[in-house]
């Protein structure tokens, strides 16, 4: 059974969250929600994670807290960076974060981001290649990166996307690399989506 | 402002009672998440709402419990149902919540239904009219109403819808119906839904 680690922290946008986790539930894959605490954070010494409060103000009990060492690619097979402005300053500006990325690509595990959550890609000092983002990250992704403005962006193991309207295409398509296009197909069904949008 | 209660229980889907609540956020409604406990509940005391756990296993901290007296259509504008088979039960068998749906439907304001949720339109007695729900209870809903499939149907102040894949122009719908078609299209604008979807 494939395995992903999902980001979380306060300021996280919650559906991209939410449909992400949820779809990839869906398709079989364990997921576990991991929270980043931010900078003023650092410093408290917690016995469980704290709720993150979502970009919208919808309040999240993550799974575990995010560690270098429980979060590896030894033991998942994606790691994902919700975006929500807020939220994914504090992932993609944490080092350990940019060391992960940089080991789940090294050792061929995807990485998904979306919407500000690209900016990771970029914290963590990826090669140039092509990416998306939210258009409201556009100009501090494109001198560094093959910049597209298509829903989801596969690049090798690396899956960007743009925000909250492109998330069911986002996840959609992890299911598929993770799970096969069958899989895909059978996970959009009970979903119901209107004719000619993602089914 | 329009101020919208939204109603969670165990086993909700979570990414139609998110989807729902960060998009009327986003169009400035003012929601409040409401936690509707199951029957085994009923008897224990709490002092402050418990999390609800989704259908896929995301951990949702509601905004406060569920009363007849709190939720009531002098203080909200909308009422939503989310769907989740085992959240929907919860939901559309309480008593105290099918005589709210009657009540907001009697004074003018806005019912959302989404998913399984739309058997609170039968379980509260509604009138037969166009309707829609998740296709898994179109059998427990065609007698009573006169059925439809689109996406979203709206029959007057009832909106109901089929799933996750349509919650995004469910929740639009109801950004329009309360805020007006240029709030709608502001909202969906930075969702960056992908071309000829729900833009």
């Amino acid at each position: 059974m494939a395995k992903a680690c999902i980001l979380i922290a306060d300021g996280t946008e919650e559906m991209e969250f939410t449909i992400t986790y949820d779809t990839l539930v869906r398709a079989g894959v364990s997921c576990a929600s991991a929270y980043v605490p931010s900078g003023a954070d650092n410093d408290a010494s917690f016995t469980s994670p704290p709720f993150a409060r979502g970009s919208r103000g919808i309040n999240i009990l993550p799974d575990m807290f995010f560690s270098p060492q429980d979060c590896t690619p030894d033991k998942f097979d994606l790691l994902v960076i919700p975006g929500g402005a807020k939220g994914a300053e504090t992932i993609s500006t944490s080092s350990p974060v940019q060391h992960l990325v940089r080991r789940f690509l090294d050792e061929g595990k995807f990485v998904g981001m979306i919407c500000a959550g690209s900016l990771a890609a970029k914290t963590s000092g990826l090669a140039k290649q092509p990416i998306t983002s939210h258009p409201s990250v556009k100009s501090e992704l494109e001198k560094n990166f093959d910049y597209r403005e298509d829903p989801v962006v596969v690049s090798g193991k690396l899956v960007t996307s743009r925000g909250p309207g492109t998330t069911f295409p986002f996840a959609l398509t992890l299911v598929e690399l993770l799970c096969g296009a069958e899989k895909r197909k059978d996970v959009a069904g009970p979903m119901v989506f209107p004719p000619n949008t993602f089914a």
